[in-house]
């Protein structure tokens, strides 16, 4: 029953704005990335909690933990409206081109009214890069727990990372041209993102490798060289193109295995 | 000697500035992208049109033919070194970031002065663009021609694009990442001249293909791959990284002849 006090996901891209302080006597409960606010009478009482907070948007902004009385699934809409309007605005004008003006006149709303959802320029593009990376993260290393061989497992993880290049070219393109823009400690943080998926790459390599399944010359520019194919679909591939999805990556499975000198 | 009467090769990309029309009674000479200015009693006697254009900075805009009377060792000079710190700037800040004062400035020039060499902030993106994607197709064309065995071919492509893109970085990235912010007639050039590179990298896959050498399952992904995998080293290469240059290319001579399928 707890997870029902934890009205969403907090990480540091979705930050809330801040709706005014919490009432006093509630408490913040803070579960791993999730935050929850509890009055302090119902502290395990989870009836009485709820009650308190039912309809309540709680956020933290900062160290400060703030409560709204926003309606909650409305508000998480409109911010991947905003993320979904600035990620087409930052892939066709580019990022620095678009501004908070323009990503409000593309979901009919007033500028101010976006800086309830993300409190700059710079938390959309940190929130497009951090789901994506998150994303890849978990599917990379979904593949690389995907059979004791690891042959098939380049084979999971190239199908995955193509048809992510293929499904989210628009999240793909703007990450890699443009997560240079973000402040450096969210550079950081999406670079360690980065760098974590990579890993997931380099050590089937390296496993295959040692099995004798693969032929390397090195790991890390190895890895490099199967991120670098499925960046660049993302920037060749069109729907309406003379090549299937589903034959591009299947192409690519064989290019990545022959890449790595599979035996 | 009729060389002698054009004084500065013209390319869309570096069209000087209009200094003052041409005197009434001048001729324009038109070699190839060479432009002259004669007089036209000395038509024929290139003494004469040598000595009237001495010390004159010849152009063209548009349609209009130009004559100025700055040295032109010194102009073409000038027009390099706003050219470098621009492209420092765009790989720094981004394209659309970087304004025609800033480049003034890192240049020490007024920017009214930065409009004499070029005319706007994309002329010298192009510039950037159409260089060093001129040196590409060159160089590419080169290692195709530089041994009858596909193989070696390969070997050579990959060799001097890995070396471009070591050599280059900056300008591969600002190239790669924000070509997009050409006007459409500009990225039109600049993406035939990338395809012409591309195509003879294709061929040389198609040939070894037909003796039997290379393997690939699709010759336009094989070659889209081995692309990127050169412009990706230009993202992650550090002159003081782990892997000094020569492994990079050696590397990756390797990665591209299994990823053809080499045999």
């Amino acid at each position: 029953m707890l997870e029902e006090l934890f009205f969403e996901p907090l990480t540091p891209g979705v930050l809330p704005a801040t709706f005014g302080e919490v009432s006093a006597g509630h408490l913040a409960v803070i579960d791993g990335d999730n935050l929850g606010v509890m009055h302090p009478d119902g502290q395990g009482e989870l009836g009485d909690a709820r009650s308190a907070c039912a309809g309540h948007r709680i956020g933290r902004e900062g160290g400060t933990v703030t409560m709204g009385t926003r309606d909650l699934g409305a508000r998480r809409d409109a911010a991947a409206t905003i993320k979904k309007a600035a990620l087409s605005l930052f892939s066709d004008v580019g990022y620095e081109a678009a501004s908070m003006r323009q990503i409000a006149a593309a979901v009919g709303n007033q500028p101010a009214s976006l800086y309830n959802h993300y409190p700059s320029k710079e938390e959309i593009l940190w929130a497009i890069c951090e789901e994506a990376m998150l994303t890849l993260i978990t599917r990379g290393q979904e593949a690389a727990a995907s059979s004791p061989d690891p042959v098939e497992q380049l084979r999971a993880f190239v199908r995955q990372h193509i048809r992510f290049h293929i499904d989210h070219r628009e999240e793909a393109r703007v990450i890699n041209q443009q997560m240079t823009r973000l402040g450096r400690e969210r550079y950081r943080q999406v670079t360690a993102m980065r760098d974590d998926y990579e890993r997931s790459l380099r050590r089937i390599l390296r496993r295959g490798a040692r099995r004798g399944r693969f032929h390397v010359p090195d790991y890390r520019m190895a890895s490099y060289a199967i991120l670098a194919i499925g960046m660049h679909v993302s920037v060749w591939y069109r729907p309406d193109g003379p090549s299937p999805a589903s034959a591009v990556v299947r192409h690519h499975e064989q290019l990545a295995l022959q890449l790595a000198g599979t035996r």
